[in-house]
């Protein structure tokens, strides 16, 4: 069965597997504070060039955004987030878990807009004390809809979190299919981001998050925050050796950019063949509406989501991953040839 | 100046100021266990002869609604809230404060539709562990916008409630006004919620809400949960007295109709003067959208709040109280014929 | 029966039952924004003329506790007590609830050692990170045993926390009787403590304590923690009422005072007796161990705790309040006499 | 630089690197609900043919600890722990952190005392509401000082606990080489404990633990708790994996034991050396005094943990692991010989 489910579906890539290996049967200090973890971190760093960044890895998505907003926020203090974003919806309620609101505006193809983020402000601030703080603006860049931030959309979310004294935290769970496809760069991100984090687990690397800070005043105790919250790891060089692998010959750029390019290749594909797209993809998420019996007819040879069920149509998704080859999206091309004959 | 910013501007009414000062010499046992407690326990419950029920006395809403909450639902577990709840407004995070989520739902008239309610539960058993599992439905009666739900709609949530394994819990901060415009009863209110309160703070008590929990899942441990919340009051009695005042000869009813019926005064005038209501009100509080130059003529005179500020206009509310007479409302009703035309 | 069952056991002083009459028809805002509230800080401040503090007033005072920590400490770092301090013992866990940890320390007839301190917060920084940071020191003076800090322990106390950059905070329910006792003033306290409170529910109020905060780095965004933690009361001129009535003429310190010479005739009597006090007390609340024969006949004619259950002992707590009379204590000194002939 | 720093520091056994390798390139569905999970679980399964089981592998000990309490206790609820348990003194408060508190109760060579839960106990009932209600008795096995409960202790425990309600959790972190030393078995410990965990970390995995739930009341949304906690892989087949490895061919037990007999040997050398054991372990963690100039000498030849620092002696640590060697061992001894001589 063809695997278009996710981007975490396989191991890791040749590069991160081979130093698994290598570094199997070495001695190493606990909890990342170890040599693989400082060569990682400064490979990482080179792309950084000019900002003075933390750099902390941890295991996953979810913990990672609660970590950062456990660390960054005071307990009336609230996120602001598009009603699509991971924290607002698939994360089982962490972030509310550990106190805070997350402060829910209509999303734009994924995206949050300026304008509604100094309503919402606004509005708190009617009522002050008896409304929560918005004090961070959490943006995901791929946004969950695949859709990817232009720099000048990410400068004006800046001004508008400078002019009102917002945090902006970027979820980077899929930074690298982003980057691809932009023409700013990490040491860009680190800039315009108060903290971000590059995705390795959606990347390519068997799990693993790297936290980039670049404001100072979120720097200090960030590890006492990880431990508590469970999301320091004992053998952390294991997380090292995840972007020593994808940063170390840019491993992290190329796989990211193949995943795009076959994506892209399959949602042209949709629309030539006559498919509905659910919403436009820059990136290796493709959404497109299918009928019933099209769902039904692929989802024998293919293994997907359904994103969303509609009363006369399904919302599927395909994504590629660093392991997804040209054969498979052939493969799939074919399917989906076969299958718009099935349309009712 | 008038005064129709709000119901809970003025201390208690005289029954409950008498209670104050007969008992003010006597000796009592602490955090409510004591028999004045005892007393209007009992005495509300004669209001609820069909079923058992468990009654504790709190001091506020906010505390209220966080401490039931807390105490009913599972880490994982959300509420699921009109977007004008109060919990989900003007609360400062309280409910995420505990960890869970409010799950906004649109309002209509400030009331909570029940295919909203099957509609929001669906979307989340759809992706089932990745998201919060809705356990309660939240409603406030009468509503932050002044209406009042009819037993028929209350009857509907219910049925979606049991169909989908939901505690109902009304927020009664403003019960009182809302029983004096319908047909059901605290009787009624016992079967059809789970967990209800009956607000004592914006109807002629000090401070005090009594939280009645009929569903037996419910009721242990309550008193744990109030200790640890904070929410145990030490000199318990004094809570007591309120509801003693309120309920033993039935002042609570008498109150809250004589402030809804000045109220429904002050809205027939405004519809009559051609006033644009902003939401049409069962109860207290009356919502107008005025002119800036009429809010600046009535502001000059009369306390009150703006609810919304718009471009061209805002929206006011004037609420009365237990304490508003017929003469202030003349008072106030000379006024908005005078502000009339000062419209732009 | 007499009661000496604690000091939170009746209603209030004279001075404040008339203020509550008195302005019981008068409207004004909520939540503590209002006239009274402004004047009991002003009437406050002036026993504090040497430094800028910010006061607030609060319902009770496990919610007192429980929003200053919440308000001063962020989320790894904990607080150190003593193990008798009420925030380790009696509040259920109000403090882990908000997520921190109280790192209980042996008390010294109630009282904290400065070396104490030194010696837990050095093993906190052996493991670092892999341990709770600890960062305020709380004590509560008089304290849970009737003792009172001499200023010289104080200013050891203080000086231990500058070295090691820890907050101080004193929990004052009690306050009343511990200055009344010493030759040191609010003024001092509020140079020695960061943050603490004056009790009112303890020395003659309905309910309250006056939350004062002096370290500048302490005070923003008070009032967003009060409300988020349920602890601003509506009606908040109640409290203003309580402090005013409280503090405009010293009665504060004269209740108190009294309470203090009827306790220690009490203590000296027992003494005389013959009776084994558990602790020397210094204020108005007395500790003595009795025989099971002794406890069974003082319980047939006084309200009192037994604070401990031992084999063939039970301690026994009296305390004197704001209401304890001469006549009372005279009372009570006769049954005393007739118990010492019950031992065994 | 022999390392001895503690059983953390290396990767994994071949066993589970083969299996690493081998199924890289293979498609797996997310979050723990693959295949190999799957396989892994039934493999443990095996090993408790006489009780019903939910097993769930979440990634670290800190994480594991948080996950289960928040799934077991209510808000109130609370866990007795020795004072030298891991989740009292390690894990920078993250029990606290999630609202509950820990209450600590004196060790014996790093086990908890029947009568001390029982008095514990026993004191919280007297003040009932005031206090935690103690829902949960945490043991660690082997403890952290390296012992391990005797089959009677655990019954001794699993009595009072069955006769106070309590639930009884084992912390396995180290739990291979505490079987590897007695006659009972995992079997027996699903029966003993209402929750437990199998340590891989700690026992040659790369990462992960297996949660063992045999009371059913306990089993109910637990994936619900992990996901919200940050505790759900998405590549979830690699702690599958890790487990397969382990218990497959019971290299589970086999590296434990061998872990114990090099680490025995070690301790029979240093008393045989006369050197003073701080605690007589029976697994693979030796502590012993050493003077500053022993310690000196050897912490330039070996790589360890000083576990406390004594004014005129320090208390280091020697942990073998999985992949500690014979020959290791023997150097240690000989640095071992030539240190006794260093002694003051």
């Amino acid at each position: 069965m063809l695997f278009f489910r996710n981007d975490y579906g396989q191991g890791c890539i040749p590069e991160i597997m081979e130093y698994m290996n290598t570094t199997n049967g070495h001695s190493f200090t606990g909890y990342g504070m170890d040599t693989i973890c400082q060569n990682a971190k400064e490979t990482i760093k080179k792309h950084i060039p000019d900002y003075d960044v933390d750099i902390h890895f941890l295991v996953g998505g979810t913990i990672t955004n609660q970590t950062i907003i456990k660390a960054c926020l005071k307990p009336f203090e609230a996120v602001i987030a598009c009603d699509t974003g991971h924290i607002a919806t698939h994360e089982t309620g962490a972030i509310e878990a550990i106190g805070h609101k997350v402060i829910p505006v209509n999303n734009y193809a994924g995206k949050i807009n300026p304008s509604d983020i100094r309503k919402v402000f606004d509005a708190h601030m009617l009522s002050y004390e008896h409304m929560v703080y918005p004090k961070m603006v959490y943006i995901s860049n791929a946004t969950e809809y695949g859709t990817v931030y232009t720099l000048d959309e990410l400068k004006n979310i800046r001004e508008v979190c400078d002019e009102l004294g917002l945090y902006l935290m970027m979820d980077g769970a899929r930074l690298g299919v982003a980057l691809s496809t932009v023409d700013y760069t990490l040491n860009d991100l680190a800039n315009i981001c108060d903290v971000f984090y590059i995705g390795g687990t959606k990347n390519g690397a068997l799990m693993g998050e790297a936290v980039v800070i670049s404001n100072p005043e979120l720097k200090p105790y960030f590890r006492f925050v990880m431990k508590q919250n469970g999301a320091m790891l004992a053998k952390g060089w294991l997380l090292g050796i995840q972007f020593l692998g994808l940063f170390e010959h840019d491993a992290f750029f190329g796989y990211a950019k193949q995943s795009v390019v076959l994506a892209q290749k399959i949602q042209s594909k949709l629309q030539e063949l006559g498919y509905a797209l659910f919403m436009k993809s820059d990136t290796n998420q493709i959404f497109v509406n299918v009928s019933k019996e099209q769902y039904q007819f692929l989802s024998e040879n293919i293994d997907f989501e359904i994103w969303e069920k509609c009363d006369d149509h399904y919302v599927i998704r395909f994504v590629t991953s660093w392991h997804t080859s040209q054969d498979e999206v052939n493969a799939l091309i074919t399917y989906l040839e076969q299958a718009i004959e099935k349309k009712e």
